[in-house]
């Protein structure tokens, strides 16, 4: 099997550290991919599930943009619906109908949107909704799960962060996922400063194996939440419409107060959305939240034909059965060279980790060696299905898989 | 001459309040307009400086998108290169070398740009400039303008906006504009604290008249802040690339340590850029800031051929010829119906008031008139120019100028 080089990768980057702090930087960092030399810094094709690399080498993506690509790169329906619309009008002066219609949209799919507003990144609605928590309640402190993601302001970091201050985190406290009881100790102590409580609807952190909810757990967060006049707010922009395409609450059977979606809305257009119900309709008219670009048509036009195929494809049942067969697969692959895969949160966005090392070097390594062989795996973030994978490009990578495991394997042997 | 209603707009405006809170929010709120009737709520098609309504009315648009749109909508050459990228890879999982190469393009553009870092809203980096600002100290609080603004997160928010809370702003200090004196008292009592100073490069408020720098006004600002090894930040988001190719701070003769960059950079593609000097490379470096869409690569793509555009144009002095023939006109017309229009800020992108009226309801009876006859005026915010606007265009408005002065005129004889 042909292994990947990077020379033109490796170029682009050299020139990349001069002119960019990091070369690049936040998710996109090389950083915690090691072994470094096994990764590509630099693409310049994407189609379906695949991209290329300035090196020509080609990728069976299993990261998805990190979520964002959801029906695969470049899908004509959504691309053709972006395009007529950004032929007429995108960036304007006024909005466009575009924006009622998506809103009517999410409206029509998503039992607890009773409206919806747009923005571009997630963290600009999960921002929003903390403060539409706190407007409606006027409280001051926000509860929010350890090793949760919500964004990169600073108050959505962890203490210590460069930059943040402990001002920022002040109104912020954390608790373990899954645990009632932390919950009620910090509603006891703090009940009436709690505006609102803000978790991803399974936990996925980075760096961590995830962890779906615990039978009964968001419904008992729901219940203590509101008893307390405090609201619940969901974090689906890595995981809205993976999961299910009311919002993931609807897999797991609660209804929340608001809800964040962005990254797969609008299969890569950027775009995100903050819906909710009648009754913080009035608090998020009253919060002043706005952006030079927010109301762009394009990637509404786009939203609207991605959630629509996605219907049509019933894209969740598709991408959690690809995942399911992906994960299976390894899971088999690693026990025939003596090696156990765990496989933990939810198979259209598996996180995969090898427990035979008390750290996270072989895992690391064996991604490593999968993505010079083109099977794009991170070893520290959860993993993407999307629905332009096909069986084929499972087989493939299985091989890719078999192969990497029975290097690792000889080079301890 | 025809006079606009908007039978369309309404509908959809109707439609809009059902389904999204304020219908449509933030700074594209019709809220602000007044006489409301008189302006269109949604649009449907854009070229060059002229946007169409819903109900097919025609507009010269004097707001661009509120800063976006520099060189008209739609432009071949900007819309030619976002196209090529586009085809080829947009999002991705790895970055891409346009990301590059656009860096590299304002290190040679903009004198203080020693590197550049990319995202989507203004906000994004004006979040990030404090964040480094902070970083580079160990210092909390950021001095700004009264009146200024630098996005909409609550701490650049004003006290008492909704959801907006004491705590969100106890790290930043607001002076008047142009108040030496009132620098150096904060500097004098909070020296040790202050991390920055953060203002636009002239002043530019809504609701209120704009002002330019004071002759070494920003030169005593970077001395002063230097002295107290506080770092100085430049929000060019509104009037970047509109004023100086270089930089607004180039027009005005000073060197601060971060620029922000965004709305005129891709003529109208969702990006922002922050750029800032060698000495700030490694603490932005450290500072984890990362958004879903922020290397997708056709906003990269555009803004390369909207900064080529604009040098070949020579865009800024364009504009501020077009913007002192516009207002020179509109001065003239107003004295012959014995109004004074006054006109501060900047000729490319300047602020207009009717000073015989002691509130705005003149101004933004006025301005309706105008919107309503085909030139799209608001009454409370900096018009925009772009490169696309002609002569014809220019003489075009003035007719609609003259009409609605005399329209005004024969209301209150």
């Amino acid at each position: 099997m042909k292994t990947y080089t990077y020379e033109k990768s490796t170029e682009w980057f050299k020139r990349a550290v001069k002119a960019i702090p990091c070369g690049v930087y936040g998710h996109f960092s090389p950083a915690p991919y090691v072994p470094i030399d096994a990764y590509p810094f630099f693409a310049e094709r994407a189609q379906g599930p695949r991209f290329w690399d300035v090196d020509g080498n080609e990728f069976i993506d299993y990261m998805c943009a990190y979520g964002p690509m959801v029906l695969g790169y470049a899908h004509p329906e959504v691309d053709a619906a972006f395009e007529a619309q950004w032929r007429q009008s995108d960036v304007n002066s006024v909005a466009s109908p575009r924006m009622v219609e998506l809103a009517e949209t999410l409206i029509d799919m998503v039992p607890t949107a009773d409206w919806a507003f747009f923005a571009k990144n997630g963290a600009d609605v999960t921002n929003l909704a903390v403060t539409v928590a706190r407007a409606a309640t006027g409280r001051k402190k926000i509860i929010t799960i350890q090793g949760g993601y919500h964004g990169s302001a600073p108050w959505m970091q962890s203490p210590g962060h460069h930059g943040v201050m402990a001002d920022d985190l002040q109104n912020i406290i954390r608790i373990p996922w899954n645990d009632i009881a932390a919950l009620k100790r910090v509603i006891a102590e703090h009940g009436k400063d709690i505006a609102g409580f803000m978790a991803t609807p399974h936990h996925h952190p980075v760096f961590a194996d995830n962890a779906l909810p615990a039978e009964g757990y968001w419904q008992q967060v729901v219940d203590i939440l509101h008893k307390n006049n405090s609201i619940v707010i969901v974090d689906d922009v890595r995981a809205g419409f993976r999961l299910h395409l009311g919002g993931s609450c609807e897999k797991y059977g609660f209804k929340p107060d608001l809800i964040c979606f962005s990254k797969a809305i609008a299969n890569g257009y950027a775009l995100s959305a903050l819906v909710g119900v009648e009754a913080l309709r009035v608090d998020t008219a009253k919060v002043f939240h706005t952006g030079s670009f927010w109301f762009c048509a394009g990637s509404m036009a786009a939203a609207m034909a991605c959630l629509k195929v996605m219907r049509e494809q019933d894209a969740p049942r598709v991408m959690a059965e690809l995942g399911k067969k992906l994960t299976d697969g390894i899971v088999e692959i690693a026990a025939n060279y003596g090696y156990t895969m765990k496989v933990t949160g939810e198979m259209a966005m598996p996180y995969l980790r090898i427990t035979d090392d008390d750290n996270m070097m072989l895992q690391q390594e064996w991604c490593g060696e999968c993505t010079r062989r083109g099977a794009f795996f991170t070893s520290h973030h959860n993993w993407f299905l999307s629905t332009a994978h096909t069986e084929e490009d499972i087989k493939h990578t299985l091989d890719i898989c078999d192969e990497a495991f029975k290097l690792l394997k000889e080079k301890r042997d």
